[in-house]
């Protein structure tokens, strides 16, 4: 028997009450049952935003979600600042390029956050732009953004800032009315401990203002159509998805949103420790701008990260990422994102160390094990 | 107990077997046994479309499909024209018009077909239209239009033919290459059996040519990104749905293709011949147009559509759509795609004569039973 395990910043594993929520039989779109599902997801979702505005919620992934967001809020020639710490803040730079827009980017090395003093300046010396984009959470490396001082910096202008919450969301407190944010995204296969699918945007009443002045370029992304039929999906929705959407959203409540994102805390930091007990030097130094989703890490001198994964994944069935863009090969990430706990640590960390040992990497047999039970026991370290 | 059922268009009723496939443990989407999964599913896919072409799966609904079939396409400013005789028609008029092509039409009457000499005088008196879009089974009348005699007679041009084939796919033949079809779009909750959540695009080399002209206005449905991540998806892909993919190929491969159209035809003929034998006028006339998918009939007079709809919900837990666009209220549409067979059927018959019955309409007890039990004796009238 060789089991399968995942340790990934999304898609994560699933839970079986959610995985067999999506298995029921299936409902029409149209029909009152659904009406009342959805009336009961609309209900929970925005708590999870910490707004009180709608929700809407998309067919499609994080990078739609990113898609929909910049077409429907800005025209072509428009400018707007991308704030860029990664993978994906390029993405925001990619696709707001592609859909015509003028881009400046205030960037800061992989593994850093940007500094939000750089970001005011651009506004100062570019006091035309539209938005800013901003990734919450960078999964590529595991660095979050200052996203609340940003909000609250923008919120005095006409700015909007749309915030990639793909993986920040639950994972991190994210109080969408108190920051100030105009949208935020979010996707399934996140912290709602879902299969990959559905995507979801919340929009402030002055990221409303703003939308109402666009030329449509979209139908099937158009926030608009999706407003009009609110609450149900202006076409065929991913019905399989919200059954399990129901139920993530029923297991959120039962933790509890505030415990659910400690949780994420104290695993984040139990891996860290972990990975600086087997010698692996992390990748993001400052402790306030670690992600609570994912760890990067740089191999040993010496230990080779892409043999390391394959082993991982061959020889113990464990899933574990790799670095993306100029970091690939050099580094792992290890993903936290979602339904684990400390248990699932001991039995990642105890595959990690069988492949080092393999590897003859010289560690002390343990030390992860005891890292990890050392910051459990020690509790949560509070960074922000 | 109320058991609940659905006669639907789409979304439709799923097999457990696809149900449960999709909630097996999540995979990572970049790992080997995901690649393995996705080489399977694109080994078997293409024979559904009947190309040799690759065939691309968006994660989005069938109207998602249709829009990046359009903005892949053809830049703002071409000419398509449009076949439209119902709601979807009308659908990608209307998304073709928000990104910016002109968009001269070929319309006909709902509940019929389109006169294929008409779209040719269209093309005569256009001969600048780059492309045609078509709704091969028009899921709001029942009607089919003949998309085998347009994508010939277009082959000989530099004209695009795109094929809505959302319903039409596996309920009617489509061999996509032998009938010179350019782009061919399917969704996984019809033929598939499957939840919504996918869609899939057919692509020629002809449209290959066309496609590399056309500027980039997306980056989620980037035809050119899906083809440079084949088999892998370029984003996270719906994984639990593409396990029941899986399973959905498996057991179409097991029916076999031809044998599932005919069930279809069956299914459809032994619908329209019950309905007719409870006094219900078929909306399309003509035996050759009638789809597979759903049959449109009008409500006798005196007879409240919607109040027979409601009742069958309310009192026997059977969803039946009625009338989309002027025909709301007025008739029922009676889905039968997917996994239907005629013991479905009886039932679905059964639960109308008891709301007939319940109303007090006048008809024969037991009419549509018998009507379908001599139909499916007679075994299948060849339409086509």
């Amino acid at each position: 028997m060789k089991k399968l395990r995942m340790a990934t910043p999304g898609p994560t594993q699933v839970p079986n009450e959610i995985l067999l929520a999506g298995a029921q039989e299936m409902i029409h779109h149209r029909s009152d049952l659904m009406k009342k599902i959805m009336e009961e997801i609309n209900c929970e979702l925005p708590k999870i935003f910490g707004t009180s505005q709608d929700v809407y919620i998309l067919l499609s992934s994080g990078t739609g979600a990113m898609e929909a967001a910049i077409v429907n809020s800005f025209n072509p020639g428009e400018k707007v600042l991308v704030v860029s710490n990664g993978y994906f803040g390029e993405r925001f730079v990619d696709i707001s390029k592609m859909l015509g827009l003028e881009v400046i980017t205030v960037s800061s090395a992989w593994g850093t956050s940007v500094n939000v003093d750089e970001v005011k300046d651009a506004y100062y010396n570019h006091p035309d732009i539209k938005g800013v984009l901003v990734v919450y959470s960078e999964t590529s490396t595991g660095a979050i953004n200052n996203v609340k001082e940003i909000g609250t910096f923008f919120s005095k202008t006409d700015v909007l800032v749309v915030v990639d919450a793909i993986s920040g969301l639950i994972s991190h407190d994210l109080p969408m009315d108190d920051w100030k944010l105009d949208i935020v995204l979010g996707a399934s296969h996140k912290g709602f401990m879902m299969p990959p699918g559905l995507a979801f945007v919340a929009i402030s009443q002055k990221a409303w203002i703003k939308l109402e002045k666009v030329d449509p370029r979209t139908y099937y992304f158009s926030f608009k159509r999706y407003k009009k039929f609110y609450p149900m999906a202006p076409s065929s929705p991913g019905v399989s998805l919200l059954l399990s959407l129901k139920k993530s959203l029923e297991i959120l409540n039962k933790e509890g949103l505030s415990e659910c994102t400690s949780r994420h805390k104290k695993i984040a930091h139990a891996t860290q420790s972990a990975l600086e007990a087997l010698g692996f030097p992390l990748f993001v130094k400052q402790p306030h701008l670690k992600s609570n989703t994912v760890t990067a890490a740089f191999a040993p001198i010496g230990l080779d990260a892409s043999l390391l994964l394959k082993k991982l994944n061959q020889n113990y069935g464990l899933t574990v990422t790799g670095g993306q863009g100029e970091f690939k090969g050099k580094m792992i990430r290890v993903g936290h994102i979602g339904a684990v706990d400390e248990i699932d640590l001991f039995g990642i960390f105890g595959a990690l160390e069988m492949a080092l040992n393999e590897m003859d990497y010289n560690f002390e047999l343990g030390s992860s094990s005891r890292a990890i039970n050392k910051t459990i026991d020690r509790g949560v370290i509070p960074y922000a």
